[in-house]
């Protein structure tokens, strides 16, 4: 994920992108693409929307990609260690939700 | 990425949640983490989100976490591989976007 | 809104489409509809959006509208008076918010 | 409805919340209270999400008329006639989706 991110803060600079950010507009953003994800799905049943994603994969990585690009792209302004979050949010759901 | 992933799919199958997941309702899903995470900047402007998100930076994160793990569980079902989703579309944004 | 809400219900009913409307897809496409109307002020400050909507009130005025034709669907499946609805909230929200 | 937007309206002022309100906090508001009613159904089919709405009348009206006063507040600040808003966009759907 390193990688990934480096390439994203990459394509954000070499656009001179990061003055435009802030957590607001980001989680805006976010919202935004994830309808845009949810709208791929708008009219179709459970069912319908598994064959729909394997049908049009390519369309469902894209808007995918579109919100997770936003994500780290607010982790990164924050100083929020994205795979620390999801570790720390699984423990707490943990507790939340225990096994029996 | 991958340890964190296969932390996520445990939970998920720990718990048998495997059953109620398809793109169309995780896609809400998404949208509705998406949701939370904004309303934490609801009537607040870009510099005093910067304030807040470093003020409360648990709050910020957990949310965060919900969209992400949501995000991934999505990929998980449909087989998108996130790293690669997101590389591509870089590139694609990168044609869209040329640098001069 | 009476004449209002008979257009609409005539406008699905014309094209067939009642068949397709369920509570879940109705409040599924009013986030999506809510979506593309906060995406006409993604990046701007407050106070830019303010002079947005004013410079742009057809595209803000057609965004509203679709929000409102679905969430008036909605209340016309499930047997909802719109104004009864915000009536009753206005209510309840003053109770929560009391006036000094 | 015009004394259902006065009621909005004097809630508002009597609270002295006009000054929060631009059309960007709005949107956003109404995205969020959007999301909060497809909560409702995250994780139900059509069928079950009908079967819902019709034991929970109480619960959807309220989710619905949290959206339903952000969209008339977004109205009212904008200048936007809510009728005569849905009416054009109704006739401009009209065009896209003519009947046969």
């Amino acid at each position: 994920m390193r990688e990934t991110i480096a390439r994203i803060r990459k394509f954000r600079d070499d656009r001179d992108w990061r003055r435009f950010h802030n957590p607001k507009d980001l989680a805006a953003s976010i919202s935004i693409e994830a309808a845009e994800l949810l709208e791929l799905f708008q009219w179709l049943g459970a069912e319908q929307s598994t064959r729909f994603a394997a049908e049009n994969r390519e369309r469902v990585s894209e808007e995918i990609a579109d919100v997770a690009i936003y994500l780290i792209e607010l982790c990164d302004i924050t100083g929020i260690d994205l795979e620390q979050a999801i570790d720390d949010k699984l423990e707490k759901n943990g507790r939340k939700y225990p096994l029996k």
